[in-house]
């Protein structure tokens, strides 16, 4: 039997917990501080045992990371460098599903003189949207072609007949980290020039997007686009963009929010008793008139918008009292506090997700060859989320190929490698995953038959 | 060169308009107050003339009926009876969208004396769906069936890419015509037994139902549905049920907009400077808490429930003035103001309208037949809106087929006639409104090969 540590069993755990423990000779140890969900997501398989931990104490993570073939981290992002330290000490392989942070990518040269890997961004997005980019590229490479442009979104939203809130939008991963990539500043590049977005700006650049079949959506930059240049091999490729989506009007809603600085991390004091009325009034210019007008102009819009009408809708033009009224809390938070308590999924309804993936390239011969590459995937209803499944089944599958020998590289490493994508892009497939494909041709000059 | 009169020149109009302009020795006048928004929708067509008309100026509109062949009333259904009868005097057929009244059922047998037919309920709901069950029915009834159960259910609302507000709702159609249709009483067979509900519960009646390939909506009861037992011919049938269908959460935001009130046509004085906050919280109960609480409490709802979060959207907790502060106005029509701002079709959001109609019927050797009939049909971007289409072009080809002669029907009528619904139906198919039927039998016992 192989030992698996899966750290956290967050909103996205249950299908990597199900999967894994579907794999003959596996056996799983769960460390969470919520160990009570997690014993109803194990159901009491006889291969799973879940410990109340926090990975914070080092003395009780160790001896499980000891015993362990094989750790996989869904924690937030910022708890991996702490839990890959460890894992490196000890010689273990780490899988994981977030972005690679400085620290933890400052570990690569010791991961691999000890021959492990630690595997991230082994997710959807980032995560299969490499997996099935990077599978298109190489295709056009080893074609001959040159890339010229790459387009690539992702979004995870509610299911049309689960929309039912005007931010079109419901939590199905961690709510204050949805908050948090409100804040993220972006960059990409556009015909050969780098465009650098500030965080406080990330909202004021939106685009409408079409999915097939699914209509039109926003989207909007999604952190550094560039430091895929290298991973992806698009060395001087002139358009990169990386985008998330979202139902349309959300990024004209966030903007005002990040104008209103709702997304600010400093803590304030907040007299017992202040309503959200006076928390976001304090927010905009004092003034004679209602404060429904005062917040309509500072934000530039009209005082019946959509905008304001949304914000409305989250209560903060209410004189329901802050929760944390009579302490010290970060707008961030409160603001984020009103949106979790609402954009909640009630049983039955399903989220969905959509990646779609453009891809450009010119050839020696003078063609051009355009690519699409799509994935859209519906939740369970009453069953799991697609963010779920999505998010964590491939990890699961790469954890698998990992325990069976099947992988080679060592060292910090995202899946963009064949090696990887081929067999968890399969299986992505039989389980379900389907990531449609299409290809255009196009020859320079007029149409002959001869 | 046969002349149409046209009156009203809505939101639905310019389908019909462009329709019946586009046919041979056709000439139109439109009476219409906003003879601007006409013209626009003639574009200069020279068969077209536009004439600024209030139809309750019998002297001028009594001329205009003398002068053409058929009388299209596009108006609210309040007018129609006032212009019938200045038709029927000068023994004009008359072509409606609209619900037949009591005032127009009443003109039935002068019509047919006078020989003159008086078409309403001719657009979608009421209108296609009576055309596309008639002939399912017409079909089961011939093979020898008995239907013992009929559902129909019909909606307008935006497509999933427009459904950018909580209550996923935008106005295709008159914003007080959409108000007053929420106080309707109902009625429906269920079972055998007659279900009657009241104007002022309407929406505390709503069930799941599924469009195929569109997800789960919500129907509730739409107006008398036993009225049509005879129309339809389903003497005997034991369940029988119109409904209006909407995104999900729309019936119990409206139940508890019914229960403050808000569906009042009473008229107040309003004080100068009165707010929305002011007038909801007249609504409900004093007390010591939050308004937001007090309103939540009165509703049986959570302070954070999405109901509770539809009326904020709404602006009925803002400080923003009632529009007719330091005038009258009643409930519904301040209640009818806020929805109008906001919930409106930005350019190029399309709507889309969605018909489902299931009908069971037993034979008398035992086996069931089990009939859907569905059309779901989308806006187009830009251009006309699905209601707009739907609701008009009916009117339109059944205007055509009676210049052209080919109804022979007489007296005040609804489409349940094969002379009306074949060729009707038959001309949609080609304009794109496309019904799809699936038909299942069930035999009872074993599976036999035999």
């Amino acid at each position: 039997m192989k030992q698996i540590l899966v750290l956290g069993a967050g909103r996205i755990a249950r299908p990597l917990i199900r999967y894994l423990l579907g794999q003959r000779d596996v056996r799983m140890v769960i460390g969470t501080i919520d160990a009570g969900g997690a014993e109803a997501l194990v159901g009491g398989h006889p291969h799973a045992r879940v410990l109340r931990l926090d990975v914070s104490d080092e003395a009780a993570l160790a001896p499980l990371v000891e015993e362990c073939h094989l750790v996989i981290s869904l924690l937030p992002a910022a708890l991996n460098a702490r839990v890959a330290r460890v894992a490196l000490d000890r010689g273990k392989s780490l899988i994981n599903t977030s972005y690679v942070s400085p620290e933890l990518a400052a570990l690569h040269d010791e991961a691999e003189r000890r021959g492990v890997l630690f595997l991230c961004e082994i997710g959807l997005d980032p995560g299969i949207d490499h997996m099935s980019a990077v599978r298109v590229i190489d295709l056009l490479l080893q074609a001959g072609g040159r890339v010229t442009e790459f387009t690539s979104c992702c979004g995870g939203f509610p299911a049309p007949d689960a929309n039912t809130n005007p931010w079109g939008y419901k939590f199905s991963w961690s709510p204050r980290g949805v908050m948090l990539a409100g804040r993220n500043a972006a960059r990409f590049l556009r015909r050969g020039e780098i465009i650098e977005i500030p965080g406080d700006q990330l909202f004021a650049h939106r685009w409408p997007y079409q999915v097939e079949g699914q209509g039109v959506f926003e989207m909007y930059p999604n952190r550094d686009s560039l430091i895929y240049v290298d991973a992806y091999s698009l060395t001087g490729i002139t358009g990169m963009f990386r985008g998330t989506l979202r139902y349309p009007g959300w990024c004209d809603t966030m903007r005002v929010a990040a104008t209103l600085g709702l997304f600010d991390l400093e803590a304030h004091p907040w007299p017992a008793g202040t309503t959200y009325a006076a928390f976001t009034s304090r927010r905009v210019p004092s003034g004679p008139g209602p404060l429904v007008h005062r917040l309509a102009d500072f934000a530039g819009v009209a005082p019946d918008s959509e905008v304001i009408a949304r914000l409305e809708w989250a209560g903060l033009l209410s004189d329901r009292p802050l929760p944390a009224a009579g302490q010290t809390a970060a707008p961030l938070d409160l603001f984020g506090d009103r949106l979790a308590r609402l954009m909640v999924y009630k049983p039955g309804e399903r989220d969905m997700v959509a990646m779609r993936h453009t891809f450009s390239a010119t050839f020696p011969d003078g063609h051009r060859e355009d690519v699409t590459s799509s994935l859209v995937a519906a939740g369970q209803p009453f069953g799991d989320t697609a963010m779920a499944r999505t998010v964590s089944l491939p990890a699961a599958i790469a954890a698998r190929l990992l325990l069976d020998g099947e992988l080679q590289l060592t060292g910090v490493q995202i899946p963009v490698y064949a090696e990887i994508y081929e067999p968890v892009l399969a299986e992505l497939e039989e389980q379900g995953v389907h990531i449609q494909e299409t290809h255009a041709i196009h020859y320079p000059g007029p149409l002959s038959r001869a």
